[in-house]
């Protein structure tokens, strides 16, 4: 089976026009622009940990395990160029299942202008894994890291937050588009996106004795509720939401910003030296909050 | 144990010095050198597929892991530069298991020259998987193909063949000067290294209607017994050797790679337009040998 999977996989990867070698040879080979930097992430997804296999699709599953590299990429402000996918699956897998699999991988890769160049097949004695590595290329000057946040820095958020699992960590596009202009304005200084959770992935950009007072009524909740405190905790720890956490230069006006950007930003709170993350409430009290994330 | 790991990563790893982002980031930058084409491979072992936990210890399986990459970075005629490493690990591994394995891996990291410089980190019910991608450099020119190999070229290999599960496969140092020499003599037409075994890897440097008579005489067997056909069938057959096979133009004198080689090389037969892959025995008989390989 596996030889018939690799011969559908080279009828059904678009050319391979930026590359001479592509699938068949020992490597593949690169063509990366010599006055931009390249980027690279890898992401491994597991079956019954960041998926469910007896619940969702195979596409919905394949387009999910790249759009998580993507969304590494869109937070360094990169530009996505190739990818290299491998596959351990079950024994029992189908030819029918790995072409499903592959063809939720190939529709982000398409809409991403990722090329697939390269991968590894494997099957074995336990629960299907796809593991992807991306690479992507920015200008060196526009590179988002994410030490760089500075004291006074306004923190923003790309949409809203919690409640992924209900669907949107199957379905997000990575904000690919929306790191490319974030990465073009220097009045951003870091950038990161949300994975582990707002509280966890906020203390990753705050390097050194940096912290944070986010204002509860500031940030979006994705399918908000009558009870707004758990639709906070939600937005707070859920994790898996895909957007783009930024830190803006005080000093900033950020009308340009907002007129670039594609979607709405949302303010939610500012940096302090204070190293903590802090919640000012409506009732103007603040609470310091736990790093805690989401354990898959 | 996540947070431990990450913590002793970041401290073991060898300074990013070629890298301004690193562990910790969302992706790692890469510095390539921009006259140098970049290739890519990505490969992952599995638990009781391609090593086995239960007497095989965790060091030693670290480091085939990095060298299987390397052997097809070798098989291009490139150097190795970066590779980034995901480990899926069993949730009853220990920090010192991670320890072990990662150990393993940086040994070969630093023999090579490859700069770990990124990677992921999963823990679930299944075997270790390690899955790593590795990047390399080579002059465009000297780039070495499967698909470039002619009728009439000779065909070597870099040494021994089969009987590599009996040690070999997991101690063996990919042949990446050996690579890099080949890639510097235009009169090698063809490089790939011998993992699935020597008749099918041979078969994927031969294009076309190309075929290739192998000499039974003239094949390097490993550990060789008293049974010399049996001797014969594991080298044809066994795999994981991670030797390099190659095919050089039959009007080319080979003296001056052999002067520039530090191994041996083993001339064990020539390419022609039969389309199959035959063995000639010492008493001038020959036969078809089927094309399959090691399954693992």
């Amino acid at each position: 089976m596996e030889a018939e999977f690799i011969r559908w996989l080279k009828a059904t990867l678009p050319q391979q026009s930026r590359t001479q070698a592509g699938i068949g040879d020992d490597c593949s080979t690169m063509d990366l622009a010599p006055d931009l930097t390249p980027v690279i992430t890898t992401d491994a997804l597991v079956d019954q940990v960041h998926f469910d296999i007896r619940s969702q699709s195979l596409r919905v599953i394949g387009r999910k395990s790249l759009a998580v590299n993507l969304s590494d990429i869109a937070a360094m402000g990169a530009t996505p160029v190739y990818a290299v996918v491998s596959l351990i699956s079950p024994r029992n897998f189908k030819l029918s299942d790995l072409q499903e699999l592959y063809t939720g991988i190939l529709t982000v890769a398409e809409e991403s202008g990722t090329l697939i160049i390269g991968g590894d097949f494997n099957s074995y004695d336990g629960p299907l894994i796809v593991s992807i590595t991306a690479i992507g290329t920015v200008p060196r000057a526009d590179i988002k890291y994410r030490f760089t946040t500075q004291v006074h820095d306004r923190i923003f958020v790309t949409g809203p937050l919690g409640r992924s699992l209900t669907g949107h960590h199957l379905t997000f596009t990575p904000r690919l588009t929306e790191g490319s202009i974030l990465a073009a304005h220097p009045e951003v200084h870091a950038v990161t996106d949300i994975t582990d959770g707002l509280v966890v992935d906020l203390d990753t950009i705050l390097p050194g004795d940096l912290g944070a007072v986010i204002q509860a009524s500031s940030i979006p909740c994705r399918h908000p509720s009558d009870d707004n405190q758990s639709d906070i905790s939600h937005a707070l720890y859920d994790g898996e939401d895909f957007e783009l956490l930024f830190t803006v230069c005080s000093d900033a006006k950020i009308g340009s910003l907002t007129d670039a950007l594609p979607v709405d930003i949302y303010e939610i709170g500012v940096v302090n030296k204070n190293n903590k993350i802090q919640l000012q409430l409506q009732d103007g009290t603040t609470q310091t909050l736990r790093i805690r994330g989401y354990e898959h």
